[in-house]
């Protein structure tokens, strides 16, 4: 329940983020680094839930993924 | 190991992020939504790691935590 939520605010923290970039037409003062090693990571984490068969951990990583996926698609048309 | 590395990548991502905004004193791109949902959710992570007994997800979120309340700060000093 604690696991769940924390997942689903580090998760959801990403729409904000999202929306901005997509309205704003501007991520410049997004970091590369962070936005790529940020992604690698929970690529990482996701496999680690799999591996201690953590249901929050694998839900909240799997949908993060895809909103860095969305960050980085903004990014490469932005800057 | 797996989720150390998990951890190391997640928390060592807001190192180039925390660089940049330092170096060009320029966050406006950044979120408010996200730094601030995703530093609560850090928080809850932190906590979770404590309850299921979880070192990476204990040290990982910790550091994340320091990470989030720099880019916190400077959000505050640069908008």
């Amino acid at each position: 329940m604690l696991g769940l939520t924390a997942g689903t605010l580090t998760t959801l923290a990403f729409i904000p983020q999202l929306s901005k970039a997509w309205t704003s037409k501007s991520t410049g003062d997004l970091s590369w680094g962070m936005v790529l090693t940020f992604t690698i990571g929970v690529l990482l984490w996701l496999i680690y839930g799999i591996w201690i068969d953590s249901l929050p951990v694998i839900l909240a990583n799997a949908v993060t993924l895809l909103f860095q996926i969305g960050i980085i698609s903004l990014k490469i048309k932005y800057g």
